[in-house]
């Protein structure tokens, strides 16, 4: 790396002030700088395949607005400093068609593509659920099927709604069937949402995917809920994607398709520092639909997971230099 | 039944789309329906009892909106399809005089009345809490005093106020001194208000309701509550009426007296699933006002809420039926 | 017709009860009410076509919820009582096929067609400026091309945007282009956009449509708009469609591409008003985003212009029987 | 006088500070005070008989935190300064027996009597319009017959609703029935409610009362209204009430019933300016329910309204002395 | 004392009504009024050292409106009732230069040094928490160095900021080193910010502070916590400081620098009560920035926080006497 | 210059993605831009001197947000597209010492100096009007005093508030005393606030101001007003300074000093674009805090404004080569 890339210095410059990137890093739209970065946080503000409320395209806008509250690098409950270990930017928006679901997959997934294949971590920002299908086409090519870490309300294992393959009721159906994720070491936490049918809750075990829903995750609560996971992944590769909607509407009222009886952000944060030590190799959130949300907590909460998933990474870097 | 009422199917007309019934259930503001369902849920959209901030005549309305989020007929908990079990209707909003107490009360036991007589289960939406009361005498004239299980942040077992009978203060008062529930099997659950003294604490069991104040209720825990209401209740012909502030104002910010300490939407779910074995013969959701919560959040839980009730009834009928 | 359809009498139950219905009329989702009626409301909830923030699809809903308000059926400046004089429904939403533009658009020609047909006049509620062009399909197939009567910020004049025909900024290019309308006896109002060169400004022209640009229409003042407009039309059959960001954001907040330096909602009143002669046989208002508007103010200003286009219809039908 | 009753000096202590009275003046609700002021301003916060949408109860509150903007009390186009003329207190807020229509009118009355007794003018914030009514008992059993001078998207004059006597939309058919006010020197000013029938046109004129509608008064000019209500009145004692839904929503989405196509707050306040010179012994602004408008630019608009009430009642006092 | 403070009667006059000071007290803005009541409430409206969002000085008057829910006086929990066993009042707001810092908190020491003086109870609320620093010193001016009590999300023990010695992230530095507090005796309650770096770990520590920080603080639970805090602080005078922020973003989204994975209302409601018999001299809340929660639940979450601050006095009066 | 910066070609890229720069634009920081640019936009965002509602420091970024709706280059009125004939950067947010007035003013003053050194046109974006004083210290250090040209509601020329020089109510004031404005050519244009005596009315004028009030405004019309500027100003150099409450709170609910009786957007675009061929060298909007208007028409508004700022620039650029 030629370049070490680290956000503005909030001693120096407040916090409130300057153009609203993630964290307050440096703005890097061009692909040269993935030689330099362990990670790139970017934006996808794809919303066309949300089937309920739309508008999670302004979501990157307005987790970067938060984020600066969380323009503190150093995680006490992982003891690492994340600019410290790791180099990394606000690598910008991907484009998008908007209106055209497939068009716009290929823009996405082409737009992924180098981030894999330079063995830069992703972080995304959605968009709907549905980016997380061309995220994981680009992931497979370079990277084989991996384990999926999927938080969620909703299994998003339906196969067709009016017909047509592509929602964000679907894009685990898809990841499946073409390969993308091993679904023998891939989870899904915290499902509770209303089904169409029964047909509903053996769809997504039927593709091989092991699931924890939300009665017996507020039964077992969070330790048991990350050895879980752990047990599950292993040492593999793996994608961890976070629907805003697995917490609760209280914590998250910020999105298309709300389901009451979730869980608090303390529990996601929880969980998520308890998974530190997987080989996580991609990471995104989605489904942040600002408009719906006022007072912006919604995006306070992605933000901070966000926070952990870029610890998570410099943790990982750091145990591995030692 | 001569026909089976079902809702929209939102596989084949998007959820998002038509005019705002509850779960996309047919609206049918004939009594002649009565003969043709199970249950027939209806607003009631009064609220000059309200005391403190008023606006909850707007309830239904709302509630209706975000029940659409709802419209998926499986509970994956209880393992039953409500429109499989149920035929079921949006029957519309019961009648009042504006600003009239006593004269709404009127109408308001007139609307309820043929519900009752024709045994099926109304799944009502206030308007404030004063609207039980017409709701209870319209039960109480068809199936004599009946088991109260309510949830709620107040007693609401005040005689009078300014001199009044009526307020939103004081329907249980006068349920049980109309005879209209049988308060020896009678349980309020989650109170937690500020008291205007000593003698409000008294008065709720002086009149023979048992109560589970929040203090207790966070120590003890979900099972041991539903526990407690089972057995108080036992095979009681018994009326559910769950104020939206027994929810914390995290959860439920929209309503008109709302008192902080309280409980989780994933709580309350828990809870009432638990009762599913109940002889429930009638429900209401009460002081939903959402003006105060622009997000939403408080008409997604309620009509969540309404979700397990009506999956109750499907339950019991699936049972009885077994 | 056999039967005469009128809205709820607001003097025998409350205007704020009820499920939400346009103008409390009532909700008839069947085509064959279309013989029984002079016009019908219904909502268009599709948003797939808009460029920058989406959510118009909860239009219609929201407008409806407001329609209460305007639930008097006598306008005082026309003389006229909406429904003495014409039979009318809330003919419920259109279908689409949510995040597919052109499957969407058959759906949306598909349901207008027999309203055309039936000599019906619609009212619709959009969903984005695009559904204009599936209704000017359905429309022209049955009159022919009709003169068009714009009132907007923008053009919506484009060919193509992203390589794609149909956006919510192409409908009167295709069209002008499909022959669904006499550009020569067309009009657009309002006009204030930026633009992305000067070849925006002579499209519209090109294609053959008059223009009245805001600060043109701010000097000249609405008596001298109307006249224009009157003149440009003459006794065509005309479709008059209003983006209700034709208003200024202060009057209309809640829209996806809100321009300031707008007009008011009494400037719309008057001029929509000094248009009651005109033969009118269609009407939409489109681009309704109540998500950006907490106060509602957007949907009460689309149901106050809808008054008076149903207001149009009855004093046409007047003067005709007169 | 033995004391003379100012606000804060607000360059002493920030405006923005204090216990939210209006115009930061002094609360005292105590009668005796009455001896020392020239007017009182008070809350009537009672909203039982709006019809629609509840919640000016919440008005006074809302109005008196916003007028901390307005705390300045020198008014340049009157060349006069409120507290250099007069002593004037924050009168506290009158009580009601919520929910009790006839009680609580009762109370109102007996609170205004002392004030119209001692020749005070008082300055209400309602409250929703039937609070003009006890205004007016209390008025004139006084000073007998007023002129009315009524700001209003609404004639108000209803006879019934409901069968009740007592709404919103009745208190000038009783006021005038009742003869609190002489309807041949009364006017109202900004009417453009729909209507239920044409019989809703000849009611006001009926009873006696001059009217400029909306449609009017946009043609006409304010210059022209101002003439118009000065020839009206004449050197009648008046009451003036000022409905804030005179304004458009877009000045004043914070109200129960706004009707689009109203008039800008810089209308209002140049039309009452221009109204100094008439023998105004009370004046009333009411609707205001703030819970529809979160940026509070309704409440802003009351307290600016409201201050130039006080400033007249400053220059009249100056005008006399002079 | 000469006369017992009391609240206005909320059974005599609607709680709604009237001008907003805190629980519906009497506002007495005068010192002498010291002699008479065992606590007073005041605001510190001062928000010029907030380095984030700013607004705070808005909360007093935000807390004031929302107390009149919490305006009933008998604490169940504690069986005790407020105002039969003190006298309190609501002393308004204490001054401040806006936008000058030094020139502030002299102002605001100088408010505070009569309080302590007559040994009344202060519950303040502010502002931003650099407010506590000159509390702190007029405290430690009467009663020496005290133990803290101290609920936030942050440190505060920063030492500079831009170079500048006072921000509200810098009170706790100053307080230990002007030796107003012993840390030895004190404890921090609730910390999970991000960090600048791992000095910031250290610093609070350094200067002798205990802490419990969040991820420990939701292990161990709150009967621990209370165990904890009681070891520590014991006997000594005590000063308790509650930063809204201590909540999760869920339960106080209207602060200026919410961090996710906090507590809720009912954590904070059963710890405080847990501390009811240590001796604590002093309260404050602060941070409350009502412009970021339309919902208002913050606020009405810190009128119940600080209704426990008076039951807290209350119950250890009773306990004296007893 | 060596490279001519233009925004993202919205044609290309969707408007509503990537990271919010003002109307798209290149973010470059570095001072070195300056050599290659006609104009810099730039944030102040500092609002340490506002006396009344806090928060303008976040308008910067909620302006850069609104202004992707404005991202299109040509303007239509002025025929001009603004990169065809200019080149131009988001030159970020220039620093501050938060809470400290003179420190902040001095990180500011040396912020602007080297863009009015290089002859660059700023735009700068507030932050509350305080900055308009630093900004006219560097600009009068290049240029000497210049003509001022003020939109707003306020005069802003009081000398000392609370004993303090600098609060957002005192920068012209110390602007005259100081010499960096030509009084004589200077014009103060919507003044209508409430004023604390009638010496108020006369410090503007005292220090050779003229003032075109409100009223009078309203009364002669947006012609004569741009008249009467262009008269006053002449050829000179001038600094033009647009306080967002110039505009009525209907269309400018987010600021901090509404005042009621202001003037539409379409009123303050007509006025600006009338100025098009003054000599203006530098140009500033201020006051726009957006928590305050949820529906975010301010930033709209103030977005709007500053694209006629650069149609101004472009215009006399393409002038000049003509």
């Amino acid at each position: 790396m030629s370049k070490h890339y680290k956000p503005k210095n909030s001693l120096m410059s407040p916090r409130f002030s300057g153009v609203k990137t993630f964290m307050r890093m440096e703005l890097v739209e061009d692909e040269s700088v993935l030689d330099d970065v362990d990670f790139a946080v970017l934006g996808i503000p794809f919303d066309t395949c949300a089937t309920f409320r739309v508008g999670c395209r302004q979501g990157p806008a307005s987790i970067r607005e938060m984020s600066a509250l969380a323009a503190k690098p150093y995680s006490g409950p992982l003891g690492v400093d994340i600019f410290e270990e790791c180099s990394g930017v606000d690598y910008g928006d991907l484009g998008s068609v908007p209106g055209y679901v497939e068009d716009s997959f290929d823009v996405i997934k082409k737009g992924m593509l180098p981030i894999f294949q330079k063995g830069v971590i992703p972080v995304a920002m959605g968009g709907d659920h549905s980016v997380t299908l061309p995220e994981l086409r680009a992931c497979a090519e370079v990277n084989g099927p991996v384990a999926l870490i999927h938080f969620d309300a909703h299994y998003d294992t339906i196969d067709k709604y009016f017909g047509k393959d592509y929602t964000h009721g679907t894009p685990f159906y898809h990841a499946a069937k073409e390969g993308l994720v091993d679904t023998s070491k891939s989870i899904q936490v915290g499902i509770r949402e209303g089904l169409y049918g029964p047909e509903d809750l053996t769809r997504s075990s039927d593709l091989g995917y092991a699931a924890i829903k939300a009665d017996e995750h507020h039964k077992i609560g969070n330790e048991a809920v990350i050895e879980r996971i752990i047990e599950r992944v292993g040492d593999a590769k793996a994608f961890l994607t976070f629907d805003i909607d697995y917490l609760d509407p209280a914590c998250a009222p910020g999105t298309g398709t709300p389901v009451p009886g979730g869980f608090t952000t303390a529990d996601a944060l929880e969980i998520i520092r308890g998974l530190k030590d997987l080989n996580i190799i991609g990471y995104d959130i989605v489904e942040v639909a600002p408009m719906f949300d006022p007072s912006g907590i919604t995006s306070i909460a992605a933000a901070g997971i966000m926070q952990e998933f870029l610890s998570h990474i410099a943790y990982r870097k750091k145990k591995a230099r030692a």
